[in-house]
């Protein structure tokens, strides 16, 4: 059972009665209904890559672990309804390529890609690269299969794109972290499959000037900008200290925006225009340096430094992490005022900064640059933590943008939401799981 | 208090103890409260132009009506983060021309426009004709402010793209018409304004060869296609005996399209690109005929063609009317079947088919052509209505894609909803308003 005690960051580890391995949703209902009887909590667990715990038991050891990674079956893929039903236990890749398969393409991507299962993707409404156009996770769902903590089965795998009738009741499970019932199944919206890309690396003085161009970018290229990742030079300088064939090879800058376009197929005159747009932004000031990938393989490897961000950091060594997401006009004053309160208060520290920049999510993490100090800073995590989700939480931001509560943020969300809002939750919480069964001690 | 006390479409009338006019989201949270602390029952209405009786006072007149449209700021709106942050009594069209002035798009669309509010769309999940690359409005909307029948005040405002602390409560008061306490404001997302536009109406054979060229269109342009709304020949016949200006001119055919690209700014490209596709599509056959607008003029007098088919319907007299979607594949075999059904039953039977193709939502009104026996076949609407939603039924659609439940569609909904899903709409119902004054008779 092993592998299913631990989380994949390594900050939890837990006990469970056993681990069960239903193969269909009538096999989840089956031990669902009996642990129900029983009065014994469950824990559904995907590939366990939750960041948050989410997925980890705690250590009385009186839980049934139910692992979803055998229903795996791809049900249904309907290319004309853009749409495909799928089992909780897919990994996230498989369903990238069966659309593509299919001349469609599902656009949930993200660093897990190719171990997270569809079914804590759906349980922590995950993000990714591809926000900024296709939406999360819950922005991609049509219909879901939930066994209930009676285990009774909820089919609501509706291939709908309009369904006005009552209350729309997949999107209290979805992002619920599995505490109101285990997902099943799914039916997820597809998409034209892209047939061009373009894709650039931006050299830019500051934040403020990157939403200014987020904004041209979109007023001139709108549903065709897919991404737009922001990333400061010390992340980009891990990733070169840590992956030396990982060349970076642009201008010192202090920022840099990682942009792409993709859609229809008209390459060559989106490119001119994009050519033409970066122009203007390198006359104008905007930005100081441009690279457009000139084939697939540029275009990769520019994604890649986005990409090894995370990994670089991990061989760095220890860091404190923040997901958090603020109106994308409060970006440039985010940064500004927690990088200064944070040097105020740990003259040494190190900000590693980089994200979403066209959702408003930055990835936000420190430590020191000398090794020998690390450890002491990151006992200080809970000072640290204060003066980032102060920050967030003045901003109208949020603590999680995308990776959830799991166990990590339980505390923090008792202080950051209001009272009304955290009764409603546990009225709902009580009202779907009166016996408290579902992944107990997470989120609520 | 006459004008509130019945519906726009004239099929419901009831009563009220008073009509309360609050204009701040304190004095809609006193209102509440004191009706709470009283056990008396509530409704809240905006527009009132609702088709399913959702914001009209059963008979009793034991019901204190809470009238919105009084709370009518724009309280802020931030092109940066492309959002906006309404009150409830907000007419739509208002919204439209505030986003217009800052230079983005609030693309909910809608025949109503010009006096239904945001708050009537919100909680009746409206969705119109630019759902095809915009969504629903609950996919338009970031955050809400709702007082709860408690009276309470909950502050969801977040102007947030990513959040993912607990339970996405907004979801539960989007659509629920009402029932589960009163939405007082919202952040909605905003669009880069599409600065080029190419509209074109197409004759086309039948729904199997419009829901090719449907996938055909997605595939070339992508999120450029903003609209593919399906018209038949009765329909555009309607239109043209009961608005002689409205010509059609095009050569007779059983089915049209109406499509339409917008976005970017590149204008000249996109109608070269857009005029070979359809040239294509002519030479291969799946279409007989197209007509592209030439002018900003012209592409209203396509439109107009469409948005008048509902007033036609009006004045050439009664009929009945169904509002359903189904997986957009099966459009073709809901056409076909439910003709042929129909036809059996009803001989003389009168079909007006419309609608968005493009969410596989058909408008499915039926009637007599000869006028004096148009009363008897409206008598036999129940007949009528179980071979509609039996169909739609075993297709997997909905009996209401975008118009909601109200009191029109209740003993259907029962009908057709599992009853693990009824049991679940029925608890949440008690939990949130225990009382059960919220709306009722509405829904559920």
């Amino acid at each position: 059972m092993s592998a299913h005690l631990g989380d994949w960051r390594g900050r939890y580890r837990g006990a469970a009665i056993c681990v069960v391995r239903p193969a269909t949703t009538a096999e989840v209902s089956a031990v669902v209904r009996a642990c129900a009887q029983a009065g014994v909590a469950m824990l559904p667990q995907g590939g366990n890559t939750s960041l948050c715990g989410a997925a980890t038991p705690g250590p009385e050891g009186d839980t049934v672990l139910i692992s979803l990674s055998r229903l795996r079956r791809l049900r249904a893929i309907d290319p004309e309804n853009n749409t495909m039903t799928v089992e909780a236990g897919c990994v996230l890749q498989t369903l990238q390529e069966a659309a593509a398969q299919a001349g469609r393409l599902f656009p949930l991507s993200l660093a897990a890609e190719g171990s997270c299962q569809i079914g804590g993707n759906l349980s922590t409404n995950a993000g990714g690269v591809q926000v900024l156009r296709y939406g999360n996770t819950r922005d991609l769902t049509l219909g879901l299969e939930v066994v209930l903590p009676s285990g009774e089965i909820w089919d609501g795998l509706r291939a709908l794109r309009k369904d006005n009738t009552g209350y729309d009741l997949k999107h209290l499970f979805i992002g619920a972290e599995g505490t109101l019932g285990i997902i099943t199944a799914a039916v997820l919206k597809l998409f034209p499959l892209p047939r061009a890309r373009a894709t650039a690396w931006l050299a830019i003085a500051s934040p403020a000037l990157a939403v200014r161009l987020l904004g041209d970018l979109q007023a001139r290229f709108g549903a065709l900008l897919t991404a737009c990742e922001l990333v400061s030079d010390v992340a980009l300088g891990l990733v070169c200290k840590h992956f030396p064939t990982a060349q970076a090879g642009f201008s010192a800058s202090p920022w840099y925006l990682l942009v792409e376009l993709s859609g229809g197929d008209d390459d060559s005159s989106r490119r001119q225009a994009f050519e033409a747009f970066l122009a203007e932004a390198l006359e104008s000031g905007t930005i100081s340096d441009a690279v457009v990938a000139q084939s697939g393989e540029q275009a990769q490897r520019l994604w890649a430094l986005r990409e090894h961000i995370g990994e670089a950091q991990k061989i760095e060594g220890l860091s404190i992490k923040h997901d958090v997401s603020v109106p994308i006009s409060r970006i440039p004053e985010f940064v500004e005022r927690a990088g200064r309160e944070l040097a105020q208060a740990f003259p040494d520290i190190r900000i590693v900064a980089f994200g979403h920049l066209g959702d408003g999510n930055l990835h936000y993490n420190q430590s020191q640059a000398a090794v020998g100090e690390n450890a002491v800073f990151i006992a200080a995590q809970a000072a640290v933590n204060r003066i980032v989700y102060e920050l967030v939480h003045e901003l109208g931001g949020s603590i999680s943008a995308e990776h959830g509560i799991g166990q990590l943020k339980r505390e923090e969300l008792l202080r950051y939401k209001s009272a009304v809002e955290m009764e409603m939750m546990r009225a709902i919480k009580r009202t779907l799981d009166p016996q408290g069964l579902m992944n107990p001690g997470k989120v609520l």
